[in-house]
């Protein structure tokens, strides 16, 4: 392993090794349930403005913008603790989560199961009820 | 929003999005605990064997292969629950995962907590223990 490598893996300074667009991937679950709440991205901004605030910031790659989560929907994240990995390119949120962490309304973006079918697969909604109504809150 | 986005939101259909790369990403959780595993990527064939499987197959994108988690480490997961979100670009297994994750030798990959530390961020290290030794695993 390379002096680098071992740094990156070994070491007490965090480097996030972003990507090309600048981001590492982020991944919140739920303090209180260990449910994953989604996986988005921060670029150097959203993990500073993270570290600093106590609240989740993120980069919308559809977007192309800094967003503070839950700054439309009121649905923000307050972080208990950030984790790294052993590459530096992905970033563990544990977070107490207002509301819904989905654009949808449901507390989760990963309210559908994926189920093995004939070769396949399908989908099965699990934990679907939507806590707010999104035409309400983004005003569509 | 579009029916297409409607249906990969609200439909029944898994059409994994996959990025520039063809990739998706896959947060594996442990399911006995909920702490985060590792992030990793997985291509179509990945995902398809996976779903066939039951057990946790990956795309390595800095060694550009298909990889059986455990192939050579012996350090296998076995998926408990699949889900996909919303729109369909990540996927999160729930995983009964022997031994370590991590090819640190640790549990899991996120072994290091962020903290704030004059105006910037430091790294601690937390649940850091190795269950195997990387040197002689993996034969470097």
């Amino acid at each position: 392993m390379s002096a680098h490598s071992h740094e990156i893996e070994e070491g007490l300074s965090f480097q996030p090794r972003f990507d090309a667009s600048g981001l590492v991937t982020c991944v919140a679950t739920d303090v209180a349930t260990g449910d994953v709440l989604m996986v988005a991205h921060m670029n150097d901004e959203a993990l500073r403005k993270t570290i600093a605030t106590g609240e989740a910031w993120y980069f919308s790659r559809s977007r192309n913008a800094l967003w503070r989560k839950g700054e439309t929907s009121g649905q923000t994240q307050r972080v208990v603790e950030m984790r790294t990995d052993c590459d530096q390119d992905a970033v563990w949120i544990r977070v107490e989560q207002i509301g819904a962490a989905c654009h949808t309304g449901r507390r989760s973006c990963f309210y559908r199961k994926v189920e093995a079918e004939d070769g396949g697969a399908k989908l099965v909604f699990v934990d679907a009820d939507r806590l707010f109504d999104p035409d309400a809150v983004y005003k569509k």
